[in-house]
């Protein structure tokens, strides 16, 4: 598990007075880079090595809203790790409120973006950190 | 159904040199205003009215990629209509190649973010749209 | 001249109820993509030469809002074409409602993201297209 | 003078591979709102007393590109406080490279969109935060 925090920007609001819907998709892409890089895995470096993670499905149960400035915090956790598909889950919340519950499917894939089997370095380190994760 | 058609903004990439996956959420929201106003119905008013239909759910099976430029389509329809409760489905076409498929749930909320029942009014040229559509 | 149109999406309202100011130079650049293409140039096909034309300077003078829904045109002009420095200039419009001046400057880059002369076979096809464009 | 420090998202970046120049102007208002609470001042708080501080120029000068992961930090002054006008000029770096310089300038405007006078209670606190920021 970890945790990410972040404040609402102005920017991610909408006429609605709340946070747009998309923005939360935004939010939980920088809780999964935040989940690689307190185990020590860089997602930058694995773009710089040609791989992406690219989302294959994206699921968000919106329960309640939040407002610009509003500090919200993201638990996310990695939920399965093949060498060809990854998921996390995520919980977003505002204090103790429980703001939305999201699960993503990742497939990686080369430069070129064709579907790769992600290469055994970076598997193994995955590996390793979700194994840490879950003792 | 509807169809929407746009063209990807360079805005919209990301460093994969693909559409980022938090556009396409931006993507159904036009196309779902777009279902509204093809059958007379403005969500502008919808809103000025002080109704909003916030977005419960959303879930997103992402096919393939598209890139900046791409012109691409979007076939939506109101796949269910409750006083409470709205869904959408949707498919996203880069010509022939579907780019992903998506649903949206939608909860009716008044000025102040309370889930309502959508007044009457609203409801019946919804209810007319949703009959309109499939036959 | 070259005159772009585009609607206000409601991802790009905030909750001052008006479009956010940093959608406007998202919608700048849509209108010189527009521009290029209109005098049978690709922004896309320059990038896919690895090229870019990088934003130097930006200026915005915003003058009125646009809401949601809103649909906005855009008059767009190359205003100066050297091998190292391109800038453009702008007018955003809501019917005869003047919502925005602006004004980009450019420098062409390689891949790499290095200050580049724009290699010839481009600058002539843009300065080429800045003549017809002023006669 | 006020230090913002934020860590460029995924979301933000282009099909060049760096940060797109809009998200800059995302990063000068998350950098004016933080300039304004070091000083005890909410701009949620103003927003909720029916006040905007509404963008009415922009300009930004950029140096140099930053990437995906990259930390960046805003110094953000106000350099104008009138009742009808605000300045503020803002310095974004990453480390010690310069990235850009901007300014933007604001007119109070009220619910409605309207110029005002910023009212008297909000005016005194902005000036007396110019007035420590200088000292």
């Amino acid at each position: 598990m970890s945790l990410s925090t972040l404040r609402v920007r102005f920017a991610e609001t909408d006429q609605m007075g709340v946070a747009h819907h998309s923005s939360y998709v935004v939010w939980l892409e920088l809780a999964r880079v935040d989940w690689l890089r307190e185990r020590g895995l860089s997602y930058k470096q694995m773009e710089a090595d040609g791989i992406s993670l690219a989302v294959s499905e994206l699921n968000v149960q919106y329960r309640s809203s939040v407002s610009f400035d509003d500090e919200v915090s993201i638990e996310s956790q990695l939920t399965e790790a093949r060498s060809r598909r990854f998921c996390f889950s995520y919980c977003i919340r505002q204090g103790d409120r429980i703001v939305a519950l999201a699960t993503t499917v990742h497939t990686p894939v080369d430069g070129s973006g064709r579907a790769i089997r992600l290469p055994v370095q970076w598997f193994e380190k995955l590996q390793a950190a979700a194994r840490l994760q879950t003792r």
